[in-house]
Order: structure tokens, then C-alpha cells, then sequence
């Protein structure tokens, strides 16, 4: 599966001071030298030269400074140069040009860290968190990133393994005496035990997916009521009021363009919803459709009113919640008797009055909080879905072992556990199409 | 001058697959060293070490690769460190605000090359070609800016200051025997030929600075032609014929977007026009009257024609073009008889016919085919104004030998000449607001 050949790309965006063309692969200490003013051929791994490196005339291209690695202390764990130029897109072009010219092949985005994969240098949920820490946006992303490349779940993952092995082996060793059909080496009511020891460790990964895809997408967060009661006002002063606006965000799996802002580290996602008002109206009920189906997509509804909701509209808004995050927000407490208001939230947004409490009520309805540098949660979908399988698999296991089922057809089930859990670090994937996916989604140089 | 702090800033784009932040002053290894996970204080110039960089609590902001530079061994001509992480413009903020509370100074852009050009590792012209060269965008721009930092520029001009260094000493020899009135250890005659040579040289100087502008900002075209003959449709062809488009760009003296395109190398900027026709009304006059005004501002006319001229178009085009170059073209070809029209340009911008000859013709009016690498070209409004100051010292020079006036006068105004001239590379700049202006200019991080 290790390609064999020498790539190169630009990893660095063009426009700065520096711009690097990053370079890996067997011969690429050879192919950097054969462009270069400078001989670094015997150069030790580790170690900086400023050159110049030349076109096919012999015409500086730049002056560089080139940083040697050879493997396997590489990045890749393949030899590697990186030529560090200065950052105009078109000198950067350049050099990828006349090293493609002298022998390199264009990298595809992500092949500098599949390498990496593919030589030990990381798993597979590792490799995944460096494109996560790239992307990294705030303090909330950065840490779940860091954690990953850090092998903080690589490690939680492990351990299971290792105790799933464990009992595969004495299901193994008692097939091997199957003669003797009384003997059980492994405690069928310890192994439930740990099968559902383990389950509630999967769950609870499973279930930290929601909020890391919040908080790699944004927190989404509704603000719904009546028409003419500020909402707008009310994005707006959020957006400004804010100096980290992080842009306008186009929306993964709609259509609409959203807006992201950043709230003390946190990024927040405000979804877009028109008024609604009580009407028998035909064109207002598609209105009101639509923002049921918008509200249905947030974890968090700020309930903006500027009066006393009737019974009937805190009501349907409670069916509307459910179990997410209801926030009732007094609007114009620059206008109103806010007294008669004791249970809500009091704001002016035209005023700016009463944001920062909102802020940190929202800040403190994230829950992000509890979230320490060792806490595990899964952002990755491809993560989610083999958690989940192995969620189902260990059912299985469970059911195996309460049916009395023999040893054989357990230890079946054990196996489809191990391997849709070891999909996550890479050590059950084969298939080159499933790398490629991957690594597809990654920038080009990483 | 010197300033003795440490100085740090993030030396790419964020976004990409790695960032750099740069740190150079006296403590930059010691200030560094302070939040990795490795020490680096014993480390070599010209070492790479992968490590962690650690914010104040001792938790990892991000796997890095520090460069170790050491004076005078260093781009800054200090001790220097290259911190490499992942490029998220997040994590660079981080390891920016950890170095800034530590001990570094935020650096002000171009702050980098100043400390290069303040401790000699630079002359002021070539610090000021690394700023050009990271704005290089094409062919043309690029060889003109590597050209003067590996300087060839400061090369000329150096020769040209120890030419009239020389005639200067002899002067002031002269001086020193000023009682014996007749001698004259700088013949005459030939240091009016050798001022002429000198200012020959700067005239040449001067006047390549007309086509460095064009190559910098793009080669001003203007397209002008009767309303319907196709003005726009012919732009439009140019701007997608091309597949570097290389963005609108605002016209930095002007209030109009105008359209750049790459063609073989060299920008060239496309200067809207309203079409003109022959006519009294005044609203129309004064589209004509912006027509011409824009005109002026090109150096090649695209004269669009989809029939043959009238006389007195003919000699109007000719008073309003001057000396500059007018392409006549004949557009429409798959409509009308080419037959007839034996002098023109031939092409069909809706069909795409002619306008690779079009483009090549573009590209040779343009001239840039003379520029080799050592073709020096100057850029910089600055180093032109010097130029010009030059030009002026030295027609005073040559006016003090033609009316035989006395030695010391004669040197008066060539130092004149040196100081000008030496404004160029810097060796007579003592102004920290001169230089503040050059390096103000800079991007943050070089």
C-alpha cells in the first residue's frame, strides 16, 4: 500500500512573509539537491541551509533555507525537505513546477499525513485530529483537536481492545478443549460484566459525538417570537457585539448562509427563523413550517417576547423544545414594566442592555465547561458510525452470552467488536478506498 | 537604533497545513525555550527540534518544530527562532499571545528585514526587493524583484558611487593645494565625461521606472471603440480566455475596479471605457470627456472597429494617442468582409477567432521580452525620486566644471550626487522616519 515514489505541495497559504514547499518520499533529499546552489546531499537530518534554488537555467528562482529530515525522524518517517521560500503564491508555484520537473509528483491534499499513517508515525484517529487541529478555530475546537493528535482517545480505544482481547483469547483456549464440553476458562458472568462495562464506555463516546460536532460546526441556536420583537436586533447586537465575528459560515446540510460567533472560545451557530404569529393565514403556515423545521435543528432556542406569552404559546413552545435548551428572553426592558417579568432573562438589544448576562448564559448552556484536556469526545463521523456498530456488535456479544450460546459463536461476535472499534485507529482498514476518503478531505501539504 | 527587545509575529497565511510563527531579538532562543517541552538553550544554529509548545498552565497548545538560528548566522543578523505548527490562524494567536506574555514584543510589519538592513545583512534596496518579491504575482514582477535582491541594482549603484568617490578625492586633494591655484589633479574634461556617463546611466535608470510601475500594477490597456462594437464583449473574452485571472484589483490612483490579466507572463490592467460616437448632446460629451481622461492613463490603445474609420475619426485616435501604441482591431470577423480591411488586427470576440494574435501582439507592444535577469528595472517610487534628485545634482555638477568654478564648489554638489544616490541603499539614511515608511509597507512577520 506504501507508494513509493517522492511528492511535493506547497503548505503554507501564498500571501505571507514565508511560504514552504513541503517535500517526502525516497528520493527527495536528491530531488531538492539536484535544484539547488548548495550541496545537500550528506546533510545531516535535522539541519537548516540557506541556498538558492534554481530554475532549469541555473536562474534563482529564491533564495530558501531547506530543512532536512531523513527517515524515519521525518513527519512522513520517509526522508523529507522542506524548502522554505518567501510567500508569493507564484514563487511557490514555481518551485512546485521544477520539482515535479525533476522528478516529484504533485501531492494529493492529505499525503504527507497518510504517509505518516501508513508508517506507524500515527494511527488513523490521530491522523484525522491533525486535520481537526488545522481547522481549529477556537478555544473549544483546539482542544478537542489536541486531545486526539495526543492520543488521548487513540489510548481510551486501546484499552478496550486489550480487554476484549483478553477474553477473546480464553474464548479461544476453551474451543481448543472443546471435548470437554464443562469447561469454561472464561466466567461467562464476568465477561456480561465487562461486555457491559464496555458498552456504557462506547455510549458514552457515542454520545459525546453531538456535542463535538457542535462544537466543530458551531452550537446551533435558534432565536424565535413574535414578529417585530427584536430578533433581528438581536442577531445583529450578538454579531457586533462580539469582536471575534467568526464569518459567515455556509451551512453544511442547508441552504441557507448562517452566521457564527464567537462567544468565549465557544463558536455559536444563531439560525435564521422568520416571526410567527397566530393566523389561519396560508402563506404564513408555510412561514411557521419553516421555522418549526429551523427550531427542530438548533440544541439551544432563545425565546425572544417582549410581553407575557399566553398559556397557549408556552404551550406549543414546550412541545416545540422537547428536551433541548429553552432560553425566554425579555426584549425592550428599555420600553416595558420589566418588573412584571420576574422568571426571564432581561435585555434591551437595541440598547445593549443585559447581552453579557445572555452571553454567559448561553456560555453556561453549551456545558462546554466540564470539558477538561483529557476529555474524550468524538467529532468525527467516520468515528461515530463504528462506535455505533460496535455499540450493536457488543449487543450481540450480550445476547450471545445470556442465550448460553457456545464458545465459538461468542467469540464471533467478540470479533466483530475488535474490528469495528479497531477502524477507528486503522489497525483493521485495508481498503485503500476508505483511506482515500479520508484523507481526501484533508488541505493540500498536510 | 538598533532595538535590543525580542520580537515575534506569525510569518504565514493561517489556513494552511503549517503556520510560522518567527521570533528574532537576544532572548529569542532563551524566551522560546521557556515554553517548549524540550530544551533548546544548548542547541546549534541551523538545528531543527520537534517538541511542544506549552501555554501557561503546562498543557500542550501544539506539536512544533523550532528552527534555531544563531547570530550572526541568521536572516535578522540575531538570534532567532521559527516556530512551525499546524496552521490554524487560532493556534498561531495562541503561541503569538504564550511568546508576547513571556517576554517578546509583538513585531511591527517588516520589522524582520529592518533588523536584516540595520545590522548590515541587507543594503535598503535589496530589504526593499523582498517586499516586492513576496507581492510578485507573475514572470515579469518576479525577475525583477530577484534581480534586486540579489542586487544587481545596489551593484550599479555602488559602482556609480565609487566613480564619483574617486573624482571627489581628487577634488579635495586639490584643496589641500588650493594655494598653488593652477593645479588640477581632476582634469576637467574628463570628469565632465565622466558625469555625463554617470547621469547617462541614471537617465537610463529613470527611465526604465515607467515600465517597472507597468509590470508592478499591470500594463495599462484601454479598450475604446464606438458604443455596440463590442467593447465588452472582448474584455470579458480576454478575462476568461485566460486561466489567470488574476483578481480584481482596486486601482490604487483611481476610483474604478479595474480587471488584471496574466497573458504569458505580465499583468495587464483593463481600463474600462464608455464607448464614444459622434454626437452634440452634452450628457454624452461628458462620457467622451471621461473616455479621454481614461485614455491618457494607458500606454496601449485597443482602437475597437467593426468598420473602416472615418478620416476624422482616423486623426482624432492619432492626437489622442500620441506616442503610445494603438492597436487598431477589426472585430466581428464572422460577420463582415475581413477582405477590405487589409491593416488591422482581425478577430471575433463573441467566437473567440484572433485572439491569441491579439494576446501575442499585447505581449510584445509591451516590451518585456528585452528584460533578461540583469536587466535592472526600478520599482520603487522611492529609489526613482533619488534618481531624479541624482539627475538634478548632476546637471548642477556638470554646470560648476562648464563655468570653471572652484574646486571646493564642484565637490559641494558631488556629494550631492552621493548623498542622493546613497539614499538608495541606505548607507545615508539616519532617519528611524524614513525607514519606519519603508518598513510600514511590509507585511507583519518579514
Amino acid at each position: 500500500m506504501l507508494e513509493n515514489d517522492t511528492i511535493c505541495a506547497p503548505a503554507t497559504q501564498s500571501g505571507g512573509a514565508i511560504g514552504i514547499v513541503r517535500v517526502s518520499g525516497p528520493e527527495a533529499i536528491e530531488i531538492v539537491n539536484s535544484t539547488l546552489s548548495k550541496d545537500i546531499i550528506q546533510a545531516k537530518g535535522g539541519t537548516l541551509h540557506h541556498c538558492e534554488i534554481l530554475d532549469n537555467d541555473g536562474i534563482a528562482i529564491d533564495e530558501v533555507v531547506t530543512s532536512v529530515w531523513r527517515a524515519p525522524y521525518s513527519y512522513t518517517g520517509e526522508n523529507s525537505v522542506e524548502v522554505s521560500c518567501h510567500g508569493s503564491g507564484y514563487i511557490m508555484q514555481q518551485i512546485v513546477n521544477r520539482l515535479i520537473a525533476v522528478g516529484c509528483r504533485g501531492a494529493r491534499p492529505g499525503e504527507f499525513t497518510e504517509r505518516a499513517f501508513l508508517s506507524g508515525k500515527m494511527d488513523l484517529s490521530q491522523a484525522e485530529a491533525v486535520a481537526d487541529l488545522i481547522a481549529s478555530s477556537n478555544k473549544a475546537s483546539h482542544k478537542m483537536a489536541i486531545s486526539a493528535l495526543k492520543g488521548h482517545f487513540s489510548n481510551e480505544l486501546f484499552s478496550l481492545r486489550e480487554k476484549l482481547l483478553n477474553i477473546t483469547t480464553l474464548l479461544e483456549l476453551e474451543l481448543d478443549f472443546s471435548d470437554h464440553e464443562d469447561i469454561e476458562f472464561a466466567d461467562r458472568n464476568t465477561m456480561l460484566k465487562l461486555a457491559n462495562e464496555i458498552d456504557r464506555k462506547v455510549v458514552k463516546l457515542t454520545d459525546s459525538f453531538k456535542m463535538g460536532r457542535a462544537i466543530k460546526e458551531g452550537i446551533p441556536v435558534a432565536i424565535v417570537g413574535r414578529t417585530n420583537v427584536g430578533k433581528s436586533t438581536l442577531l445583529n447586537r450578538l454579531l457586533h457585539e462580539e469582536r471575534a465575528i467568526v464569518s459567515e459560515v455556509e451551512g453544511t446540510t442547508r441552504d441557507s448562509i448562517e452566521d457564527v460567533v464567537d462567544i468565549k472560545g465557544i463558536n455559536f451557530r444563531f439560525i435564521d427563523t422568520a416571526g410567527f404569529r397566530n393566523t389561519t393565514d396560508k402563506i404564513e403556515k408555510i412561514g411557521i413550517e419553516r421555522t418549526h423545521r429551523k427550531i427542530s435543528e438548533a440544541s439551544i432556542i432563545i425565546w425572544l417576547v417582549d410581553d407575557e406569552p399566553t398559556v397557549e404559546e408556552i404551550s406549543n413552545m414546550k412541545s416545540l423544545v422537547g428536551e433541548r435548551t429553552l432560553l425566554t428572553v425579555l426584549n425592550k426592558i428599555d420600553l416595558i414594566d420589566e418588573s412584571r417579568f420576574s422568571h426571564m432573562l432581561k435585555i434591551s438589544a437595541k440598547h445593549g442592555l443585559g447581552i453579557d448576562n445572555l452571553e454567559k448564559t448561553l456560555y453556561e448552556a453549551a456545558g462546554i465547561d466540564s470539558i477538561t484536556e483529557n476529555t474524550i469526545i468524538v467529532t468525527n463521523a467516520r468515528h461515530y458510525d463504528a462506535l455505533i456498530r460496535s455499540h450493536y456488535a457488543l449487543e450481540r456479544v450480550r445476547s450471545a452470552i445470556e442465550s448460553h450460546l457456545s464458545a465459538d459463536l461468542v467469540a464471533e461476535e467478540l470479533k466483530d467488536v475488535l474490528y469495528t472499534l479497531g477502524e477507528i485507529t486503522g489497525s483493521q482498514i485495508t481498503s485503500d478506498e476508505t483511506l482515500k476518503n479520508i484523507f481526501s478531505s484533508f488541505c493540500i501539504g498536510k
